[in-house]
């Protein structure tokens, strides 16, 4: 079962991104996590959008059409997502066939503050929709405190965290193969 | 009164845009407006952030300083916000001292559909909490099937629109009065 | 398939609840649709929760639990889904097992204002997540200026909007049918 | 300077309601807040709404028509607020006339869990737009993990809360100043 993970931080040493690093190590299930890195998707201008897209939005919009499924880590900035996460599926959402349509979705996130990435990972669902993404809803991955779980590289090293994150593995991959129709 | 203007769209003849045009020509009152072009913004990454900010932050953030409020035109890509939009509110978040800090926000918004860029505006209010702008309420001005009321380099031709936009224009005047303290 | 539906709104000529009589005129495919009426429903307390549930919580709960689907009328009142329907939804929560658990939702809604009950829709979605309830996100069913598509008791005239309302039943079933595991 | 006080929990120890009666006994500045309890407030329906609204909202109306701000205690239901608080308010926005029109309001609320009713409070402001009230950004009062700061009876027993209560007094008795014009 393959699965795209996009993070919603650019900075090297995101706690987000080291969210999906640590899922990919964690490895469960049939599930084979790739990590696409979107820091050279340019922000959407329909003017530079048409027949000629930017490589990174063809790239990643291969790599979401050939998935079962979709991995974000939803950093939280100003009480909801980050830019450059909201210009990716942007971005997904122009290109024909569309390759987030009907995807299942999961999402994850860490923040400094109490709220987990809560109120970003609220607003995102709301993206979705006209995409007809199936948004798993449980478990929710929401860490706050987030300097307490991971070191200064970004990694996570909180073992309660971790089983968190396998539980929520293990739950995608069944929601994906209940998806499948 | 100075009020600085931001245009959630890059593109050329976008609606959102041509509703900012079409606000700095009706100007009421004692209200002078300056656009503020974002397309030079990078997307926001705290590896570049930090005491070398982008020129194009900088120049934004001293205009906002200097500004009495702020207009946003926010177009409604997949039900909510653009990327761009947040990006800008994003870099300016992390300017000290920050320039949006009680700040008079007022939005308009125009889109294809049905919504008018309801469902984007709603959504960038909870952005602005942590920033504790002060957002406007009434009127709002929210454009549905604006393709009947822009031609086609986006310029305002609806003359019921542009005296709904001079009402909010005067009001914001006055809102903005009421916030000085 | 049996689907229970439930209103928004308490007042008889609702245009909402209106929307759920010709959904079951409508009847399409093997989707069978019964309304209950919320109005006997207390405001909760947890108070006068615990074992002795009140009898239309009971009522409204076996239903639910033998539906195969939830269809739900949305009014909108300022820019968000009504008391009555959260509280009967709040209720439902409290019972064990909870009935709504993993049950597909569909949500349709009529408004006077231009929004077609969409806030409404939109924060109601969130009211669901915890339930793991799995709301449908097409064809959506948001029906801006009713007064033009109803009559006076509430009865949708409007031959457009019931071919909509027959596609978004088809769709439901379908949709069902897919989340039946 | 005269507050009126709204819990949206109707039962008797809850915490929410607990935050008022601390509030109320911490009197700070010249701030003199009352207490309504909405328990006797029908749900809303528009057949027995008119000319003969029910004592319990007449009564309300007068009192926030005469106060100077409005506070409410907003728990967390579902991921939103209650039904009890949405009717209460929704009645209010049906009296002529409208007595929460450009009010100021301050906002605060306890959970067990870790959100603290930031998801209830956040969607609450979307409520209040239409009526053009006035809603204090900061300092937000969301208090996780209630279990820890209040007793049995739901009294507020934590000290650095109660600090913090205060200091969210003060600013709203300064908010209420700085919107009166």
């Amino acid at each position: 079962m393959k699965i795209i993970a996009i993070s919603g931080s650019l900075r090297k040493n995101s706690f987000n991104t080291g969210l999906i690093r640590s899922a990919i190590e964690l490895k469960q299930g049939s599930i084979d996590i790739e990590y696409f890195d979107i820091k050279d998707i340019p922000l959407y201008n329909s003017d530079i959008d048409g027949e000629n897209k930017p490589q990174s939005v063809l790239e990643l919009s291969e790599k979401v059409s050939e998935a079962d499924g979709i991995l974000i880590a939803v950093p939280e900035y100003n009480y909801s997502f980050t830019a450059a996460l909201k210009n990716a599926f942007d971005w997904l959402s122009r290109v024909t066939p569309m390759p987030l349509l009907g995807k299942p979705l999961a999402m994850m996130g860490a923040s400094y503050g109490m709220s987990g990435s809560m109120r970003a990972q609220l607003q995102f669902r709301q993206v979705v929709i006209f995409m007809d993404m199936r948004v798993m809803n449980k478990p929710e991955v929401m860490i706050p405190s987030a300097y307490d779980k991971f070191d200064k590289e970004g990694n996570l090293i909180d073992e309660h965290t971790k089983e968190h994150l396998k539980k929520m593995l293990i739950s995608f991959e069944k929601f994906i193969e209940n998806n499948k129709h």
